[in-house]
């Protein structure tokens, strides 16, 4: 199974002064091309820091997407950090320069220039469905904060990440998870499932959602099988009627 | 002045089923307390990963606030790997147990009772306002998943982390942030204040806005001043009348 973590750069995410869309676009997007995500960080534009981060996540999992820190000022710092963590240098890239060449023509100045300045090793997708190509080191896929930018080069590369599904089903009780802990744990065991015990505090309709998810559906059924048949069937509010693709719109909580 | 980590810890939160709701309120929350949020990460409930980075944020910043895996099932496991980065064991805590026991009454489980087995040195933040004490482990502040329980606990706790206040001002321009990225860098050194550049390419108000923040409102006053000498009039769409504190509800942009 592919594994990935996404690297969200930006003083403005930490802040609270904008609400971050990509990482969570991401995420329902891995899940939905069957990529494992572990890990996702969200850290300020120092070199430093976006360094030593880059490198642990690119030496730890498949793959690496970062968010931010690519435009043409100060604190646009994620490709000089990249250039320091795999200790490379940078150079102007003929390509790139061409596309910000054609796109400014006569408003271009150095400081877009700059966004040309790419550390050596670094290449280039290019896609007819995006203007700018993305760019890619080894394992790490550079992409810009600005959402919708994010996503149409995401979506651009997308496919080359599928790696199979998952699916989900739940199970919603009127039961505290406590009193099936050892259930839980057993059956995610047993059948090799993933199970998520979500208790809802301030819900009217239930008290509590099991998720269970796996690669397979008949094994996400046979583990709800073994559930329904181990809890109290006056406890059971309902069972989703089968299991869907993980990513699909209605599994999200609100 | 105060930095700060943040750790959520779920599964959950990484597959994009559940939208994550306690990062975000935090990090507003630390804002306007005046506290400089340096990373969030977002991991999974797994011993080691949690260990890492706990032990790893505790060495570098002031305070760490940790979401997430406090319950009573198999995938709750802060508490242990709590005790495992710092290399401690884990003993029943008579006073917990006590809360647990007044709570749950007859219908207590191990399961439950397992909820009350701490990191040898854990101490109990106790409040009026909450039911059940805030755990905190040397500066790691250990606070439950379930969004109203996180909030309800951590403004028990809040008015500990006040350290000054951050104001905020921005400029609203129809302009290129290359053409005035030497302006930024200048002003920014100049006035020692946080500028932040975002461009907006699919407003049609504006086409970049300029965020100027700081501890102290004649700081961000005069970077403003600075900047609206620099820049060209035309391209001005409107500067905001004054600094506010940067946890006012309009300086989110959506």
């Amino acid at each position: 199974m592919k594994t990935a973590a996404i690297v969200l750069i930006g003083n403005e995410l930490l802040s609270g002064k904008i609400r971050d869309k990509n990482g969570y676009y991401l995420m329902r997007r891995l899940r939905g091309l069957g990529v494992d995500l572990k890990r996702m960080a969200v850290i300020q534009d120092i070199r430093e820091d976006i360094a030593r981060e880059l490198e642990s996540c690119s030496a730890s999992y498949d793959y690496v997407f970062t968010s931010g820190g690519v435009g043409p000022t100060h604190d646009d710092v994620t490709l000089e950090s990249i250039a320091g963590a795999f200790g490379v240098g940078l150079e102007r890239n003929a390509t790139l320069e061409g596309v910000l060449r054609d796109h400014f023509q006569e408003r271009i100045t150095d400081a877009h220039l700059g966004m040309a300045d790419l550390p050596v090793g670094m290449t280039l997708i290019e896609d007819d469905a995006i203007r700018w190509p993305v760019l890619v080191f080894g394992n790490v896929f550079v992409l810009p904060g600005i959402p919708q930018l994010f996503h149409a080069k995401f979506e651009a590369i997308a496919d080359r990440f599928r790696d199979g599904q998952f699916f989900l089903r739940s199970i919603y009780l009127n039961e505290d998870e406590a009193n099936i802990a050892d259930l839980l744990e057993k059956v995610e065991k047993d059948r090799g499932v993933t199970i998520g015990s979500y208790p809802r505090w301030f819900d009217t309709e239930y008290r509590l959602r099991l998720t269970v998810e796996a690669r397979a559906v008949g094994q996400v059924d046979q583990a709800c099988g073994d559930l329904m048949r181990g809890i109290d069937p006056a406890h059971v509010v309902r069972l989703d009627p089968s299991a869907v693709p993980s990513d699909s719109p209605d599994m999200v909580t609100p």
